[in-house]
């Protein structure tokens, strides 16, 4: 495997060398800075997701701020949302798409004021989409990226050491909710949330100087639980069918052959970039569908390292974007982005990856509840 | 130095295998793209640039295509360049800006036709920005990222090699200039251009499935000058002075305090997003200036991984973004952004590098002609 040759284009988040600390063994690039992507042993970062709780540098997952009069009105018009029914310490997960319909990033929303959000962001620079829609309608609001680095805690026991840390008072937070607080003097804006579906929470550190701080803090708190070092699984999260950006999408991908009907409301009142040629998708039915494959290997199998074809009949219908061995299935398993006609007759397809053609079936996803 | 993982959100270029068939040891990623960084012998390949001829996939420099009855309406707007004057077939490189006069983008315009401009682009997703500018002024463009791949020859050998392939004519391009023609078929754009002082030329591939042909065709071309694999070179490009877009600016960063006030035409007729801010910026005076830094440092020393401060009488004064050791002045020297007050006096200033405090001398841009 290459090395990453690392210079100052590229970020490190305020954990980072925490990370190197623990072992990071690997990274990739996130939103032009380091994401931590392995500590060297797969198995026991899956299975500690899974059963305990995980620490993650997710400081690449970044925020664009929209803060003013007009910050509101900036934020409807690119969410797909009903903004009106969202609450000061509550998030929304947004697929933002341009004019066209075309998803651009899927970020979280945080509404941290009437006149201050937050889009936590995927892996595209969202920053210049919002800061030309706002700068073109004259609206008085200002897009900048805050001093905000989110330390995600994940897994079943995510709870019990954010509450050892916090209080109590963390359990009963809901879903995607969030509150401004500290730790010993260290600012932060704790959230329910993280890139998983085992549970968690999301550190916001504000103040990137102290990221080390932070981590030590966690670390200690989540030792009575085993608390390990990880980083964003793709086998969990292929298992659990959570969308990545960029990954599983292309420059075409609308949110409805994405499966993400129910986070674009149509049927609101306020305008919001895109409504129009949305609906018209909707009217008429994506022409894709994303879909899960079971892949016919009888051992696990080297994952892929960029889009694949996949064929029905010898007729190219789309691609394969990512596969894993899923140790809760037993089975291989990928995600892809197909004709929707072959996604509704759920027939067999072939997948052409660079060791052979793989016989898959389809099966719908999530894979894992 | 850790290991890059690969997975399909971050996209291959057409010559990626054969960047691996030629002993690739280093990545980075840019614009969403691997970018090969080293072959592993920094020296040869910094010789063989300065002397000879090298190959590098630069595919990772994306386009983004303006085109439609409004795209010279849309590439003037976007543009501090007067492209009354660009012709068919003529480059400009074009600091893009937002309304304040923050640099976005430093890409290089194409103007392909009357109706047809690319933006040859830095690691920045100007796309998005593009896009978002036409589409609120309902312009009659369409902004999309088109299949084209550069692949940059580049050395005093470079020009031997192109005219070797595409006849003698190649001579005499200007510099920016641009043709489309083809090789045995596979359609490209050639051009005079490619990030470095040293002199050469980039083909853009048209079609993405002939990467590694186009490779070879040129490598096989360019055996009698004993062409050889090698990558965009940091140490070649601090000597000579030239911007990198994210690793010596920051989000705040404008054309005048980088040195590109040639590139921002503030007196021409037609109206370009940030013309104001920028007129009020070029009228008080940049607050910051790029200047070159000598190390005071009696070996090679090692380059660093990320902007460190810098000082003046214990002043935070900026930072330094980059450093190398430069074999043709036999001297350590970086890249710094620093307050202009100090820029002007050429004083003496400290950089405080992970492995202690240097004294720098101040040192006008490039440090190599």
């Amino acid at each position: 495997m290459p090395q990453l040759s690392m210079n100052a284009r590229v970020r490190k988040s305020p954990f980072f060398d925490a990370t190197v600390r623990h072992g990071v063994t690997h990274f990739s690039v996130y939103n032009h800075m380091y994401i931590a992507t392995s500590f060297g042993d797969p198995e026991a970062e899956y299975r500690r997701l899974i059963e305990g709780v995980s620490l993650w540098d997710v400081g690449c997952e970044r925020q664009v701020e929209l803060r003013g009069p007009d910050a509101e009105k900036l934020a409807q018009y690119l969410c797909p949302r009903d903004l009106g029914r969202c609450q000061v310490g509550q998030g929304l997960y947004a697929p933002v798409c341009d004019h066209q319909g075309r998803l651009l990033n899927d970020p979280i929303l945080l509404k941290l004021s009437a006149d201050r959000f937050w889009l936590s962001i995927a892996d595209s620079d969202l920053l210049l989409w919002a800061r030309a829609i706002a700068a073109e309608r004259r609206w008085d609001v200002e897009v900048f990226e805050p001093d905000a680095s989110p330390l995600a805690i994940q897994g079943p026991h995510a709870v019990s050491v954010v509450a050892a840390l916090f209080g109590d008072w963390v359990k009963r937070m809901g879903y995607f909710h969030f509150q401004a607080t500290e730790l010993d003097g260290i600012p932060l804006l704790l959230a329910r949330s993280g890139w998983s579906k085992q549970g968690g929470f999301e550190l916001y550190l504000l103040d990137e100087t102290r990221g080390l701080e932070l981590w030590e803090k966690v670390w200690r708190a989540g030792e009575p639980w085993n608390i390990g070092a990880g980083t964003p699984n793709a086998t969990e999260r292929i298992e659990s069918g959570l969308l990545s950006y960029g990954t599983d999408t292309d420059m075409n991908s609308n949110p409805f052959e994405l499966g993400l009907a129910r986070f674009v409301e149509l049927d609101i009142e306020p305008d919001f970039i895109g409504k129009q040629a949305l609906k018209e998708i909707a009217l008429s039915g994506p022409q894709r569908a994303l879909t899960g494959l079971l892949l016919d290997a009888d051992k696990p199998m080297p994952c892929i390292e960029h889009k694949c074809r996949v064929y029905s009949d010898d007729r190219d219908i789309g691609y394969i974007a990512v596969n894993t061995y899923s140790p809760r299935l037993g089975k291989n398993i990928g995600i892809a982005l197909l004709q929707r006609a072959l996604v509704d007759t759920q027939a067999p397809v072939i997948a052409a990856l660079p060791d052979g053609n793989y016989r898959c079936e389809q099966c719908a996803l999530p894979f894992c509840r």
